[in-house]
């Protein structure tokens, strides 16, 4: 095989070059990396703001956990090695998204900054768009939709993020969201207003 | 962490579906699996579909192994297990691609009939277009433009498809090139013709 041998693999140049697909889809690839505690919201603003995007005429896609989970990342388990790699491999794969053009919105917890910092390092200049949904401990667990908090309180979980593990909140964020206070459309909109001004949503 | 705790992961539905995002396309999202030997061709009737197809309007994308190599894939190297999983993850992009509504282009040796298989499994029905360039050892060897075979024949490298390691050609491709008889344009419009005949051009 080609690749087995290669000992200087180089990155190659595609014959249909990005800025052409960013010209035919209209707007930019980013990488959309919500970021927050268990019940925060971040999913829910970021489906939200793919369907928006989505009625705008953009070309999106979410990379969602369980379906990562289910398919590319189904090999790994919850050790802090592989929810390291998972992290790793959702952000790799974001950057292939957004190279082909595409908004990829991703909603994860990833409450290690280092992780985090390490997807921003593979991506190129403004394709990573790290919003941090700022939703207080004590909203969160009055919300616990699926009684998560109440079991980590309990001691029936452990390693929960926020209870026993801990959330290290962005601190360069391109974008934070104030989940105390507004609701989900007006996030939302904060993001596409983001987005707007800073010129993702025309092509380069 | 939610996902730490989820014993039943579930598929989740976008807020946007994958029919929303074909019909904003204008066609089906669809993974052209190439498979040959090094040398038959395959990477370069690869990209001229791509470029093709972009210049007729749609939205593609070519998932090339260097680049796969240098990220996603960089933890793995060459033993058969991490060839298995090199392929294996391939497959898993490819599907989110093609879910994402991208026609998505690969052009991997891919050797194994099970390792294309299991790739072939996990698409929906029709999803999948595995593509046979068919060229033979003669042709190939001949062209060996990274001189490659001469060093197998040498005995300078180890495992390499079709001197000491098999190739399993398909048995069911959707499509047989052959890379001995036609050029890379007409190869390229045997895959245009085959993906307009079968639907993959318009929307569902």
């Amino acid at each position: 095989m080609t690749e087995q041998k290669a000992t200087n693999v180089t990155w190659h140049d595609h014959t249909v070059s990005r800025e052409e697909r960013h010209k035919l889809k209209g707007h930019c690839g980013a990488v959309l990396w919500f970021t927050g505690l268990s019940a925060s919201g971040k999913s829910t603003v970021a489906n939200t703001v793919d369907h928006k995007l989505h009625a705008m005429g953009k070309h999106t896609y979410v990379l969602d956990g369980d379906n990562v989970r289910h398919g590319l990342n189904k090999d790994l388990g919850f050790s802090a090695e592989d929810r390291a790699e998972n992290i790793r491999r959702i952000g790799e794969v974001a950057k292939l998204f957004a190279d082909s053009g595409t908004i990829t919105t991703t909603a994860f917890i990833s409450p290690y900054k280092a992780d985090r910092d390490k997807v921003r390092e593979i991506m190129d200049d403004g394709q990573f768009v790290e919003i941090f949904v700022d939703a207080s401990l004590e909203t969160c667990e009055a919300r616990d939709p699926k009684g998560l908090y109440k079991k980590a309180r309990a001691g029936e979980i452990k390693g929960f993020t926020g209870i026993d593990d801990p959330y290290e909140a962005p601190e360069n964020a391109e974008l934070v969201l104030d989940a105390d206070k507004n609701g989900i459309d007006d996030l939302a909109d904060e993001v596409i207003a983001y987005l707007q001004g800073n010129g993702y949503l025309a092509a380069e």
